[in-house]
């Protein structure tokens, strides 16, 4: 029996054993029962998908202190940090209620019957409707977030959608109990049973790809894991949408005025990027073009004196400290055999590492670039003037790239801005990526690694990954979903090709 | 050399040698122009997308005697049919320039800086960009509308991205014409060199799609086909949107009142549409499910006389002459050794083929699928009382799927819906599912065999196919695009969680 044990990374001991790996006949069952409350979860229309997200938002905020407690337990992540993360968990949740009534989401379309240069035109009414049962593969990084109760889970409950979600073994015992806070706030909430459901281990999660009943999948992890579940999709006799976020560099580039003006700040806020959360973010700056000469030289000095002072970070699990040390190793050698600065020694118990800088050159770099290096690590790149945006070009996308400049620099701006809006789906001006807003103009994707460039899995606009449109033509009133129906004016619809706003 | 030749389908005769098979090395010329096309065409920004995709509407047209001419030559289809056809390719390419102006399609996002639960917030604009360059296969059925200037090129065209034809083999001389005339319109209205290029053969196609270059596939035509350029996408390093329409069964019930009160008009309204185009169309109703009983004895038998004085027909090209044959063979195999019902004996000349009509049992349609047969036929299955719903669940996804019921049948025709919905992208009622209208509220994708279920392939919303979310945090004004910096008020844009009318 394969025993699902839940591990404190402060001494890498297990504490707990959770849960045993879900057995094929124990998926079938809880797909089975997400299958089956597809019907009732959407006869209950926008007002019970409401209902249960503020539901699960209240649950979860009911029981802050032992989530939180737990989640540190599990992550060895602070407690500022994991609360916080507790409070955007609920505020998506409450933020797809909204979006539930606001109803926008569903893209209502409505044509009447009349003449057109082709002739007579019938009544067409479109309006997207919920895939089906969703796969949902919870993170490490986010145990929250980007978990069981995270940002993919309320996206589909919001689209009308049942979850299954394969719990992330980092953290188990957390995953179970927020499951369990969930069920309890949707089943109060009148939601059907089985509208999320929970399963453990490597063999469940891929069984739950390629089950014929699960209808889209949502994913956050590593490139590696990513791939393999989408050759698994690729592989059924219906390929199913898999959105995967999966790694990236999230380059930054510091422009000559913006060295000169601000070495000591941009060097600070860097680090601060790079080393919160002990670098287990996808949005963690990897890369930092910096220019030649002595401003540039400032911010590098600035940023390893920072780096030498940082303590060793307790990493979330034994495979993330494993691969940063490999990773490091491999930035070590690309960086002429030393690092340009390293944290406090680690602790020797758990998964605890060292912070590390290294200092590429930017020929050795555009030969071949290198890859994501999950933790508290960082690549320095300088490069001669006018170069920057040749060094860019090289680099594969990622989810965001940042610009620092002058507001005297705008066509430098300008110019970078080019060749780095290919290669991201978020650009940010004199900030760092870390710290992605959960509100409607966010955008978290980007072309491949993301799997899906079209989709965003943070915002409003995440809901529309779990829907697909569906045309009446002809239709009775009765048959029609209200939203579609003469007189209704509850939402934004497109009549006829005028946009209507709600009453 | 690998001679692209022009074949006449009434004589099965080469009457042409209309091109070269396009090489390595001429397919890498195209893409770079389109790649380098991309920058100029975002520049010339909505205004410059309108006037080209009117400046082809204008060009087609301008030419039409002569469109319509070689279109009839090559095709074997009636004129009034092409013209038809390429009224709707004109209007659909005007549609598109007013999505265009409309602006709606951006998804304008603005969410000014300012307090939120989880601390203070940036100020995050996003909006819709183009993908990049597009690679378009032209269908063989519509020479005109899923062809060279067809549906997916002038919705890649409105969404910013240069387009590469993949022309089909069996309209090369058409391909060739219309997609001179669109270039020298595309000139006229300042388009950019290379915005649309032309290739021709089967290893251009499929180098095409692995092309690194080409950041998305708009595919229509068989299963076979699609699935094989799907598998080179899925090879790639990374994958791209493929968009591809397949194929489906189509079904069509008649409940027992319908059969009743309409038996005879249903029977010419199917035989129309599964004889019209020589059945050549992707919406065709293939499988037609009929009540037991008196009515329904009537129906089939009046479908079987309108099958039987049914002339020959002209099929596009030899393999689907072949594949008819070989499809209707397996059918009447199904079908217990015979046909319900044969046309007129084919010419002897060219792709000439015979309409038929098959009845298969219900119990071996349920035990095995019956596939599409593209083609003059279809099949008929009879149902006892309730069990048509049995039979439509063991059916594959469709483009579509239509009810033929009474006003007093409401439950049955709700019921019925229940069951077609996850089976189907349009819904019809009291129809049949041949001609799809441009229009805003259509959808014409679905369920896998389609390959991207949240798209559409014709109407406004297929512009969304080509098209990404960037997100720009805390961005100058004069790095922005023009619909995303303060003040501007032309289109409809979200501010704040709220939805705006242009002024």
């Amino acid at each position: 029996m394969n025993v699902i044990q839940s591990i404190d990374p402060s001494t890498g001991r297990a504490v707990d054993d959770v849960a045993t790996a879900t057995t094929p006949k124990e998926l079938d069952a809880v797909v089975e029962r997400a299958t089956a409350a597809s019907v009732p979860y959407e006869a209950g229309g926008r007002p019970l998908r409401a209902a249960v997200l503020r539901a699960v938002a209240d649950g979860l905020e009911a029981r802050r202190p032992e989530i939180v407690a737990l989640a540190m337990r599990e992550t060895a992540l602070p407690e500022a940090r994991l609360g916080g993360e507790l409070t955007r968990t609920v505020y998506q949740a409450r933020l797809f209620a909204e979006v539930v009534e606001d109803g926008g989401f569903l893209e209502a379309t409505i044509d009447h019957a009349g003449e057109t240069p082709m002739g007579a035109g019938p009544d067409l009414r479109r309006m997207l409707v919920p895939l089906g049962p969703v796969a949902v593969f919870g993170a490490s990084n986010f145990p929250l977030a980007f978990s069981v109760p995270g940002g993919d889970t309320v996206s589909a409950l919001a689209a009308g959608c049942p979850v299954v979600v394969k719990a992330h073994d980092s953290h188990p015992a957390l995953s179970r109990l927020v499951f369990e806070t969930m069920v309890a706030a949707i089943a109060a909430a009148g939601g059907p049973d089985g509208l999320l459901g929970l399963v453990f281990g490597r063999e469940a999660g891929t069984a739950l790809v390629a089950h014929p009943d699960i209808k889209a999948v949502g994913f956050t992890g590593s490139l590696t894991g990513g791939r393999a579940l989408l050759d698994i999709v690729n592989a059924r006799p219906d390929p199913i949408p898999f959105y995967g976020e999966l790694a990236g560099l999230n380059p930054v580039v510091v422009t000559e005025g913006a060295a000169r003006a601000r070495h000591s700040e941009i060097a600070a806020g860097l680090v601060a990027s790079v080393t919160g959360s002990a670098g287990q973010l996808c949005t963690k700056p990897g890369l930092v073009l910096v220019p030649a000469g002595e401003a540039g030289n400032a911010l590098v000095s600035e940023a390893a004196r920072l780096i030498d002072q940082a303590s060793a970070a307790t990493l979330l699990g034994s495979r993330i400290a494993t691969a940063y040390e490999a990773g490091t190793e491999e930035l070590r050698h690309r960086a002429g055999g030393m690092a340009a600065a390293e944290g406090g020694a680690p602790s020797g118990s758990g998964f605890s590492v060292t912070p590390r800088l290294f200092e590429i050159d930017s020929e050795t770099l555009q030969d071949e670039p290198v890859g994501e290096c999950f933790g508290p690590a960082a690549v320095v790149v300088r490069y001669a003037p006018g170069r920057a945006e040749a060094v860019l070009r090289s680099l594969p996308a990622s989810l965001t790239g940042t610009i620092h400049a002058e507001a005297d620099e705008t066509e430098t701006v300008r110019r970078l801005t080019g060749v780095l809006r290919p290669l991201a789906g978020r650009l940010l001006y004199n900030g760092f990526p870390t710290g992605v807003l959960v509100s409607w103009a966010q955008h978290h994707g980007g072309p491949w690694p993301s799997t899906n460039s079209l989709h965003t899995s943070v915002g409003p606009y995440a809901v529309r990954r779990f829907l697909r449109p569906v045309t009446w033509q002809n239709a009775p009133q009765e048959v029609l979903p209200e939203e579609l129906r003469d007189g209704f004016a509850g939402i934004p619809r497109r009549v006829d090709g005028r946009l209507t706003a709600p009453d």
